[in-house]
């Protein structure tokens, strides 16, 4: 089951749902094809499957995002390096955020957790629209260094120490979830008219 | 050949390199599959064909990471949004981040961008590891932007104007570039060993 698993979160993440079918997974883990119809029933479960998060993984989160909010930032970049780094729980991350680029149903699982476990790492006492986009630029910060160090390799970040890192990319976070945003012309978005495009 | 390399790059995005074929990029773009033969002569060269960048990108990037050192962080994130935003240009931009997510030539080639370009944002009077570690930073902080952005579509980010978004996110880019970065315990790549994990 373990094996199905890995074998069709490689195919999600690199060929979508469309390109992903049960017996070419079946194939790639070695197993009858059968045997991956009678575990997940069809191919909707078995993503479904893939892209649940790692065993404590949103609790974990969720602890860190209740932490002390003077030192938040550095532990969720923290926190998101140690499940990257770890060989049982990267293939996860990396399969739910490869499958959201170019998958309906794996972004919406994708921004949902955004949106339940980032939203709660910035203070209360915000106003809604405040909360959302700290909580997104939070999040899209760790997301450039998740892809830039662990899918596109790139060097130096790639060869840092997860410590290193969390300690250059802490303060960004944290910048963004307690410090003075630059003043911007920001109304929410259902007020928000067509962007005008500058020359 | 624009409609083949429309299809060709939503099929590498989407399928991988090894998920696509010329025929059914043919089937996609409703030509006869030996106009592609014609065109490109085989899948690689295809590929190649999709990720160049678009027209007068590269050295619009020189341009920008070459202008005044005070404001060159938001001018990256302003360009780089200007880019995105435009419907010829994005599918380009979009292929080549989600072609080299799962494709090592991709790979290999957006690396060489970053590279290439981004090192030059960063100013020439500090040593290589510096420059190198600061280049990497920017580029992790735009490509966050562009995944939440464009790729995840996270609101309120995706719905604020190109503006809005480069005013929230140039200075941290400008702070990478030339701000005091946290000091860490960073040592050149080549004398990085193992990194330790906490506990």
């Amino acid at each position: 089951m373990r094996r199905i698993l890995q074998a069709a979160r490689q195919s999600f993440a690199h060929n979508g749902f469309a390109g992903t079918t049960l017996r070419a997974v079946a194939a790639d883990a070695g197993v009858d094809p059968r045997l991956v119809g009678y575990y997940f029933g069809n191919k909707s479960a078995l993503l479904d499957a893939c892209l649940t998060p790692p065993p404590g993984y949103l609790e974990q989160v969720q602890r860190v995002v209740n932490g002390p909010l003077h030192t938040r930032g550095h532990a969720m970049v923290d926190n998101m390096l140690r499940y990257w780094e770890d060989p049982d729980t990267a293939p996860i991350l990396r399969a739910i955020v490869l499958t959201a680029a170019h998958d309906p149903t794996a972004k919406q699982r994708l921004t949902a957790i955004f949106r339940h476990h980032m939203i709660n790492a910035v203070a209360d006492g915000l106003d809604d629209d405040q909360r959302h986009l700290r909580a997104n630029l939070a999040a899209a910060t760790i997301i450039g260094i998740c892809m830039t160090r662990y899918i596109y390799q790139l060097e130096p970040l790639s060869n840092l120490s997860p410590q290193d890192v969390a300690t250059l990319v802490g303060p960004t976070v944290q910048q963004y979830l307690t410090g003075q945003l630059p003043q911007t012309p920001y109304t929410p978005p259902n007020e928000t008219t067509a962007a005008p495009r500058t020359t």
